[in-house]
Formats: structure tokens, C-alpha cells, sequence
């Protein structure tokens, strides 16, 4: 196992402000060029803001001896636990406006503390945020409210071992505040991995993924977070307790779905038996354009209801293709990636290269494995996609509104979704700024019966209103998932900012448990105040 | 669409003791014959119990005049709705002394009636038992306590149609009342089917399915009924509401899982959005036999963890190949499966045979469809499933104690949990008797992670002390299950009978969401009194 607790691989500076690390954010040079391609932004980066300017209040609470080891109010430490990573909190951080700042900052190091910091917060009001890599893009770990003597921000990355591994029955016990590197670094000497790769990777952690319901690595099949947990294991203000380690069960509704998305407003998740997988052996990829995206939406509902299960499965509109230099002629490409532990996947890509061919798809020689030249698309689309949070950033430096969101929803309304979103979004967009839009769209997972298309809004801003701005354009985007019953999220979570377009989704019934059930284990209400319940 | 509404396609009349078509049931020269083979049994089968026989007192509650059309006091009716299809019920039947009938059944055709019998219920304080097909094994529609001022069975059976198929998205829209072939039979015109295949198939509900999280037709990955749930409908005390027909989302906890497995404690699920399958087109089975168990265990452990994903892979212990006439040698036998809309099936086979030859599997000499003639220990098994309950039932009229249980557990215990369970529960059987027990395993549902092993039990009883006996020999499994957190059950559900075992594998914070889920949904505590929580 790694040597040091806490050790994330790497000794980079995280941004306070911004997505990642500090120093992989582009330059002012690449920010004013970027900027030029968005008509109406700025001549100019905003400049990168700075903790000193911030204007932050002395803790309004004073927490007792025994907890002082575990608490901070360091204003750096502070300032980075003030919000997560939407374009909604680049952009109040740049304009030097950020969310409310907690008091203080936790990081304790087992579920003991993790229980006596509830059981001060509980007794003195003050609010509890759980908060593992804080890479949120819905608001779910600032504090909103005004009921609470104070905010404690809890951070859970001191907890980031791999307490335990069962090779034979491949899982592992892993604590919350694991990192995606820090714990695939512990899980890589025993050969198995967990392989959730969401975008955030770097920057999210176990308890994350659990607690939002984390869409993952895999296109296909299972790729949430939930379908990988073995047991899970809480602490809450009336207590804690863990499921037992089973493969599955038909004993009741199942414990662990309850805190599966409960987004910290049920308890807090400590730890996790995850299901793991061996290292895949075989690869294989290739990509396909095709001239209309129609075709191309019913080449992928085929592969996704063949029983083909590629791994990846990433469908580009024109405009996604462009930016990430998938294609340059106007074509819709679809990535597609076979992986497996145990047998060749040469086969399985061929047959789903028939089935795109079959729909007009043109292209796509396979790269049989991952040592080979891969295929130019795909290799493009693989380095982009790390990069593009940070590039948002700078766009934002120049005064865009820029940011994505996601969703799902049967085929049966796939297509016409997608159409009325790009309409319509586009159309709030510009009105609400004067300037063209620009509405991408890409299918990142797909499933027999749906797929989740992801939206990337671009449009320049008005100095000073870009938080008003978005909010327009992303009530417009709800209001369209609303009409098409299409999820608020698919894997993003509801955090603050989905709370009217999930309110609307979720059933009565469900409701009323929900409510019923952070009563019982939330009695004080201290517990990530505002997300899913009020 | 078929014609009748509740036409079960069929005109054989149902038990009302035993299990299924009461044609189906063994006569007494084949029940002698059973009984022959089980040391200390009766000479002749105790006589078919008649519901003439029972003492039956007239309703304890009088219905408004809107809703007599939709209830029966009919005795034949009542009887057929006293209990479920366990062992503890059959001989309990048989005996004269079933549990409490119930004073009325409804069979409701819409939600609005299930709306308003549950008002009309819970005014009058009676409980209300959803009622599907009625196969329950673990006392799940009986009532058992003593505070309500009568009791009502909801037999949901009338509400059995597919209201709408979406072919591009592969899903219906089921109501819950539908029996399985009643809902294969709608479905089959469109070309796709469910392929959910409990031991009950016919004798069971959709709804029954849904509330008891049911496993079914594949013994490996997706299985339980829960991954076909696109979105439900529920009715309630305290309201109804469905979730939104989505293919996936990370929106809150999901709420159907809440649902999933409430066993009619928190609700009546009326309807789902079902995930269907094409039908498959492609098809090989084999089987393989091994001269150890464990070495057995180890091949299906590889299988399940390989990317082959067969549809079968039920591995039988000496005994359950022996009764099945899968193997006469005191082998052990696999028998794999596999199917496939799309694409060929035999090289899965094959490499599934490889691995099991790896670990000492003799024979597996493919059969690639299902035309051609199957592998003997294939036929024999298949042949054998779904006549053991009714043999079962023969055996109880003589006198035999004999039920089967079923739980889960992680590899790395699964080896020694078998060993503990026929053991323990061998010597707790032989002891409660006096006479010798067998307890055959077999694996009915494997994962990469762990199996479900399912046992039957049978030894000869001592005449009018069966239920007893039995409630001891279960004690002795549920200890066994308990030490090695092995879960209470995989896919019988909980019911009463397995209520001592769940609370103790239940998570404390889960309990507390659990009941404050109960007080919220069913204020007056009308619904399945018993099951899961008090």
C-alpha cells in the first residue's frame, strides 16, 4: 500500500478558484485565443482571483478541545471548501463574490470523528457539508441558507485507504476519501481496478461517486457508481452501522440504494466494499462518421440493445467532433472502445463496426490494442476530454457563459430532446446575452432502452451578470427535460442548482419517505442543508 | 393483445392448499412411492384437505355498497388467499389448521379501487394484504397478528394487462397483476418477452415479482427484477405516484429501489415500465460433471468472473444431480446456457466448457440449439425444476418435512457456508425427528463476486408436530446464515418467517428510514401488518 495517508500521488497545487490543478489552466495567451473563437467575449482575461481578496469572517464558532486537531480555519483551506466546480462558481469566484465560506474546515480520520463532529455540529446548529474531492457542478457543497449558527465543511480525503482486498472474490474495502488515483494506486499491485473513470477522476472520490450516484468509465451495461457496491457503510447524526458484504440480496429494499444519491443529507458515507475488476488484456477501438446525426442515433440505440457491451460507445455531434478534432467536415463520430480481462474483443468491435455501417456509418479501421497507432479520432477525443474543464475556465476568464449538463431519456424521445434543447437553449442564450450561441451535444452512455445525451453551452456574457445569465439558460434547459421527462441528471447529481427540475421529477410517494427518513436520521437538520429536501 | 381481462390463459383450476394446478398434483401411488424413499415417513398420504372442512367465520367487517362489487366472502376464495405456498403453509393446510382467513377479497381493476379500498381500510382499521399470484414461501400474504378489526386480501390478478410496448425502446408498460405467462403472452405478438423466469413463473405476479425483488431466469449478472425496472407505479395510504420512465439517472436515491422489495409494507406497486429483451434467436447448452464439489465451486467461479455471461449456470451437488437425474455417479453437474438475440452463442460455450475442463469438468459436449436433441442432464434438469414444488407437496402428505432456502454470500465463504449449512442443519432436522435428513445444495445465481446457493431439506416428521419441526430446522439455517453474513435471503423475499434474520442483517440507519418510510406512507398501519417491520 502507498506510504502516506492523505498522499494524493502528487505534490501539484490544487486550484481554489478553478477546476484541478493550478498550473494545468491555460494561460492569459490561450484564454484571449480561445476567446476569440466565442464572438462577444472579452479582450482581456478576467484576472485569476486571490484568497486574500476574499472578504472572510473570523469562524462564528468556537468548537471544543477535543475536536480542535481536526479543524482549520486556515482562509486558503476555507476559500477551496466554498463551492464546487460549476461554471456558477468559477464565475462568482472571479468575480470575487464566492458562496458563503465555512467557518471551518474537518478532515477527520475515521468514523469516530466523523461521529463526534456530528454530534458537535448537531448540538451547537451548525451545518454540516460532507465534501470529498469538492468537484460539484451543481452546487452540492456550498451552504445556501441562513438557519445555521455556522458551516462545517467536512472533508473526508484524510480517510483515502484501501483498508482490505479479497482478490478471489475481487473487491475491496476502500474509505470514502480515496481519490480516484490514490485508490486505483493501492488497488494496481493486487491487479484489479475499479475502473470508474468519470471526468473528474482526479478531482472526486469514492464518497463522492457514492453519495452522487457517479456515471462512470463503461458506455454500456453498468456504469453508475451504485451497480459496484458491495456494501456501504454510514455514519448519521442518530447513528451509524454498515450493510453486510454480499454479491446480492432479496432482503427488502436495499439499505444501500437509500444512501446511494442521498448527497450527504442523509448521513455520511465512511466506507465502501467495492466490486472490482481485473485489468483488461484486450482492447480494441474505432471510430465512425456519419453525415446526419439521425442515422448515427439509431446505429448506436442497435449496438446498445445488440449484446456487444462496448465499453465505450461515445456518440459527437458535428459541433463536439469539431472541438475536439474527432472530425473537421461536419460529421457526427462515434467512438467505440472493447475492453475485456479475458477474451479477444476484435470480434465484438467488427460486429458493431457492421452494425454502424449498417446505418450509414463510414470509417473505422480498428486499432486492435492500446499499444498500437490508434485511431486519430479516438486518440483526439481522449485527450480532450480531460482538458476540457479546464478550458471552460479560461473561456470563462474571457467572459463566456460556458458550462455543460446532462441527462437521460427513452429513445422514444432522444432525438426530438436533443433538437428542442439545442432550439431552445440556444434561443435563451442568445436573448439573454444578444450573443450567438453554441449547443453541443454527445451521447456518453448509452442502454438498451435510452441513452444520456451531454449539452455543452457556449455564448459570450455580460459583464457581471453571468450568474443570472446561466441560471436563465439552465432554467430554459429544465424546463425542456422537464416537458420531455427527461432526468434532471444523469450523473451530474441534484446538488442546490437541480433542486425545481428534481422536485417536479420525483414521485409523491418518494418524497414523502425521503422527508420521512432525514427526519429520522437528521433530527436537527445539520446534515448538507438544501440538497434533495428541504 | 389476448382477450379476456384476468383470462389466465388456461382453465385448469388452481389448489387452493398446495402448490399450483391441483391436476398437476402427485396421486397417492406416486406420493407412496416418494414416501418410500424417505426413511420414517407415513404408510399412506394424509387426504387432500377440502375448504368444507375448515372452520370459517363470517366477516368481521361490513363493506360500503360502492365496494361490494369489487369483494367476495366467497369461501373458496378466502381459503385459496389464507396463506402462501411454503412448506409451513402446505402442511398446515393439510392438517386443517391454516392461518388466519382472511374476512374478505378484493379484486380491484384500476387504481382508483385499490385507492379506495385502502381508504375504506384504513377507516376501518383493517389490513390489507396484497395478494399476487400467492406463491410467496416465507409467509408474505397471511396475517398473523391481532390488532386489526379484520383482514383484507388485494388480489391484484385483475389487473394483468400490457397497457403499452415500446419496440424501439424494448419496454412495456405492465400491470402488476398480470401473471408470467399471461404477461408473455401479450408480449409475444411484438416479438420481445421479459425472460423473467422464477421456479413460479406461472403462479406468480409481476407485482409479486417487483415487491419481493424476485431473481429469475439468468444465473449470471443481471438477474433480480430490479435491473428491469425502467419506472413504477405505486398506491399508498398516504397517496400514489410513479417515477418517470428513464433509462438511467443519479437524481436522489432511486426511487423504485425504495419500492423494490417493500413487500407490500409501504405500498401497492399497480404498474411498471418493464425492460424487455428480443427473443433469443441463438442457443447452446451443455453440461459438465465434476467428481469434487469444490473444485466445482472454483470452475463457477471462474465462469462468473470471465465476461461470458452465461444465461445458466447452475451448479447441482450430488444429491440435487441425483434427484434431478442429472448424474447417477455421485458427480456434481454444471449446467451452463446461453442465449442471444444477436449473435452466435457457441464460442461462449466453448470457452465456458474450457475453464470448466481447467478445473476438472468431464463431458460438456455442446448442444447448439434448442432443436436439436439437448444434453440428457440439461433435459433431465429442466424437467425436474418445475415439477419439485408439487413433489414437494406429495412428500408433505406423507408425512415428510421438506422445504427448500436459499441465501447469498461473498467467495471467499461460500465453500465453508455450504459445508456449515448441510451440517448443522442436518443434525438440527435428524435431531427435531429422529430420522435421517438430506440437504441437497445447488447454485442457482452466480456473480463475479459471490453465489446464491439454494438448499432442500427433507426428512420424515412427526405427525401434527411439522410446523414445529420445521420452524426449528429453519432457526438452525438462519444461524448458520447469520454467522457467516450470508444474507437471509437471495430471492424468497422476507416475509414473516425470515423476519428474525433480517432484522439482525439490517443496517441500524436503514431500520430507523425504513420505519419512518412506514409512518409517513401507512400512518394507520393498514398495509401487510408483519413484513419487514412492525
Amino acid at each position: 500500500m502507498p506510504a502516506s495517508p492523505s498522499g494524493h500521488g502528487t505534490s501539484r497545487s490544487r486550484s481554489w478558484w478553478g477546476w484541478g490543478y493550478a498550473d494545468a489552466h491555460p494561460d492569459d495567451a490561450e484564454c484571449i485565443a480561445m476567446g476569440a473563437l466565442l464572438p462577444g467575449t472579452l479582450a482581456r482575461p478576467l484576472p485569476i482571483p486571490r484568497v486574500a481578496d476574499l472578504s472572510m469572517p473570523r469562524p462564528g464558532v468556537t468548537p471544543p478541545p477535543a475536536l480542535t486537531h481536526l479543524l482549520t480555519a486556515d482562509p486558503d483551506v476555507r476559500a477551496a471548501h466554498a463551492m464546487g466546480k460549476a461554471y456558477r462558481d468559477i464565475i462568482r469566484a472571479l468575480r470575487g463574490r464566492p458562496g458563503r465560506i465555512p467557518d471551518l474546515v474537518a478532515r477527520p480520520t475515521d468514523d469516530r470523528e466523523v461521529s463526534d463532529l456530528l454530534d458537535w455540529a448537531g448540538g451547537q446548529g451548525v451545518a454540516v457539508i460532507p465534501f470529498g474531492g469538492g468537484s460539484s457542478v451543481v452546487g452540492g457543497v456550498e451552504y445556501r441558507g441562513d438557519t445555521h449558527r455556522a458551516v462545517l465543511s467536512l472533508d473526508l480525503t484524510s480517510m483515502d485507504r484501501v483498508l482490505e482486498i479479497d482478490t478471489a472474490g475481487r473487491s475491496a474495502r476502500i474509505q470514502a476519501g480515496a481519490l480516484g488515483p490514490v485508490l486505483e494506486e493501492q488497488l494496481r499491485p493486487h491487479g484489479v481496478t475499479l475502473r470508474h473513470f468519470p471526468q473528474s477522476f482526479e478531482f472526486s472520490t469514492l464518497g463522492g461517486w457514492l453519495a452522487t450516484r457517479a456515471g462512470g468509465h463503461y458506455a454500456t451495461g453498468r456504469t453508475h457508481i451504485d451497480d459496484f457496491v458491495q456494501s456501504l457503510r454510514v455514519v448519521t447524526p442518530a447513528g451509524s452501522g454498515a450493510s453486510w458484504r454480499l454479491p446480492a440480496s432479496g432482503a427488502g429494499p436495499s439499505p444501500d440504494r437509500m444512501f446511494l444519491g442521498s448527497e450527504g443529507a442523509l448521513g455520511v458515507i465512511t466506507e465502501a466494499w467495492m466490486r472490482l475488476q481485473e485489468r483488461p488484456r484486450h482492447r480494441a477501438s474505432a471510430s465512425v462518421a456519419f453525415t446526419g446525426f439521425r442515422p448515427a442515433l439509431e446505429a448506436v440505440r442497435a449496438i446498445a440493445q445488440s449484446d456487444l457491451s462496448p465499453a465505450n460507445c461515445r456518440l459527437l455531434d458535428p459541433g463536439e467532433a469539431l472541438l475536439s478534432g474527432a472530425s473537421h467536415d461536419g460529421s457526427s463520430v462515434l467512438i467505440l472502445g472493447f475492453e475485456s480481462a479475458t477474451s479477444r474483443v476484435d470480434d465484438r468491435l467488427a460486429s458493431a463496426l457492421e452494425l454502424a455501417r449498417a446505418h450509414g456509418g463510414r470509417g473505422g479501421t480498428p486499432s486492435a490494442d492500446r499499444d498500437s497507432p490508434a485511431d486519430a479520432a479516438v486518440s483526439a477525443w481522449r485527450s480532450v476530454f480531460l482538458r476540457m474543464p479546464y478550458l471552460r475556465d479560461g473561456l470563462a476568464r474571457m467572459g463566456a457563459v460556458v458550462d455543460t449538463f446532462e441527462t437521460a431519456a427513452t429513445w422514444d424521445r432522444v432525438p426530438a430532446l436533443i433538437d428542442a434543447v439545442r432550439t431552445e437553449v440556444g434561443s435563451a442564450a442568445s436573448k439573454a446575452t444578444g450573443h450567438p450561441a453554441t449547443v453541443n451535444c454527445r451521447l456518453t452512455h448509452v442502454y438498451p432502452d435510452g441513452a444520456a445525451p451531454y449539452f455543452t453551452v457556449a455564448v459570450a456574457g455580460r459583464p457581471g451578470d453571468e450568474v443570472r445569465i446561466w441560471d436563465d439558460i439552465k432554467a430554459a434547459a429544465s424546463d425542456v427535460l422537464h416537458r420531455y421527462r427527461a432526468t434532471i441528471t444523469h450523473h451530474h447529481a441534484v446538488g442546490r442548482d437541480h433542486r425545481p427540475g428534481y422536485d417536479l421529477q420525483r414521485p409523491d410517494p418518494f418524497a414523502l419517505a425521503l422527508r420521512a427518513a432525514k427526519d429520522a436520521l437528521d433530527p436537527r437538520r445539520i446534515l448538507n442543508p438544501g440538497v434533495l429536501i428541504d
